[in-house]
């Protein structure tokens, strides 16, 4: 389970950094999570394959965060992908999207999915097997939705060296992994816990951008391996985060605290800071395990 | 006069080359031509001042054409822009911008005007004192436009040792400047002939993204002092030209000989060619003044 940083920095595209986008590589699928200007370029450079992102969420329609989602689209026509894409995001962006692309006369050659959002309350948009996605409602100052990854663990792992002591043919292990006891041919039955061991703890992902410091959110990311939680300014800067209903990283490790999660991102930084050090410090005096998200930055979520 | 080129790649941005955008000095104007993704970044890097921007020409509604544009202008507003912005470009450009504004709840502090095209004949779209821009009507898969920029020349150059020698004061510099002649307090009358020299030769740039090999246009461009024609592909692909509706290195080439223009630009280049300098070497054998456009490049148009 791995996160890349395609683009950490509020409002607009520089020389130097981008708007938001990142990669979310979790099981088998390759998420992309909002889809700013400059993402084609920043997903080149960070040597994500293209089609391997069927699944696209956006958390609001503010620039910064899917100007660069037509493009993209456009991108996948002229690559001749075949495969479904779907978005996700907040009702209207189907409009958007394609009035523009009937503007230029074309047509997508694959199938085109839109999920548009407009609930209030948390909601899962997303489930297979594995996974599982859901919405977090933000407070900012459009409709906005962070989003929620969990991973689902069923499977129990193999205990290799069981099976093999005991000659265990493969087309039982499926069996063994959905907890199944095993009855050998000379009639003895073999408990599933001496074949498997428990299955990993399941992890999980919250993306929390934009919003203002807003408690409601805990219950919905209580524990996640992993947050990503907005800090466009300072404490310094408190006031324009409220006026802009955006967070400070002192309110964004408030939130990471009393949620008890075990890591925190920030993001989303105003690019008035010459340095971003002064987030990574400020945040520490609130909660210790703070990572820094910047452009092409990678995390790797770990087992626990 | 000075044309900059931001970009000059076709279809999609890259890790090292970007879709079209130019920038043409003319007069006081700063005019930006085409505004792909990732041309706030190009005009960055190319320091061209966004507050000098007042005018955007927009050629077609593809996407390595304009995606850039609701991100600029959005830009505009976080920069606190107050002045007026011009958009010129296909109609239905102003519904695209709009529908995406009103959906980030955003409003411009400045006044957006779209000046929409639909006319298939070339008809003058800005005019004032110095500068007149007309539309090339182009031949592609959609409603396109190249764009003519013509320098207007009308004042004479004042013969600075002649005016001192008679000691004229400098309220009447503008009287020689538009043709009149001085009458001294000792009542000899000396013609403007003596006073100035004729104008400069007004100089003009015709801008031609994207089109098929048209000989209609050459009335329009005849004698420019540049022309930027677009070569997607070189000859041997010319199929390929014919079917996308672009035009070969060797056809713009031709084009620039028939309509007797001074120099050649080459761009919008297939991002299939690991380099361009194929397209100078295939356009040479047809036309010897060729210039080819590049990402953060400049020509500078002489005068006469």
């Amino acid at each position: 389970m791995k996160l890349t940083i395609l683009g950490c920095y509020a409002a607009t595209p520089r020389t130097l950094s981008n708007p938001t986008s990142q990669v979310l590589e979790i099981k088998n699928h390759v998420f992309l999570i909002d889809c700013a200007e400059g993402t084609q370029v920043q997903l080149r450079k960070s040597k994500v394959k293209f089609s391997k992102i069927n699944h696209i969420f956006i958390s609001h329609l503010h620039g910064d965060h899917f100007y660069g989602l037509v493009g993209l689209i456009s991108t996948f026509m002229l690559l001749n992908r075949e495969s479904d894409l779907h978005v996700y995001g907040p009702k209207g962006i189907k409009e958007i999207i394609l009035l523009q692309l009937r503007a230029s006369g074309s047509y997508t050659g694959y199938s085109l999915f839109f999920h548009e959002l407009e609930s209030k309350a948390s909601e899962v948009i997303f489930e297979d097997e594995k996974v599982r996605v859901s919405t977090i409602p933000l407070n900012h100052r459009i409709y906005t939705n962070g989003y929620l990854f969990e991973e689902k663990n069923k499977e129990r792992k193999l205990n290799i060296a069981a099976v093999e002591e005991y000659a265990i043919d493969k087309v039982y292990y499926n069996k063994i992994k959905y907890g199944g006891d095993i009855t050998l041919e000379d009639g003895r039955v073999i408990s599933n816990a001496e074949l498997s061991f428990d299955p990993a703890v399941a992890r999980s992902y919250a993306y929390c951008s934009d919003t203002l410091y807003d408690e409601r959110i805990i219950p919905l990311i209580e524990g996640v391996d992993l947050l990503y939680h907005e800090s466009t300014f300072l404490e310094k800067e408190a006031h324009l985060a409220e006026k802009t209903m955006h967070s400070t990283a002192k309110q964004a490790a408030t939130i990471a605290s009393k949620a008890n999660v075990r890591q925190l991102a920030l993001g989303h930084y105003s690019t008035r800071y010459g340095s971003i050090d002064g987030f990574q410090s400020e945040a520490e005096t609130i909660f210790p395990k703070v990572w820094l998200a910047d452009d092409g930055k990678e995390f790797e979520i770990p087992l626990r």
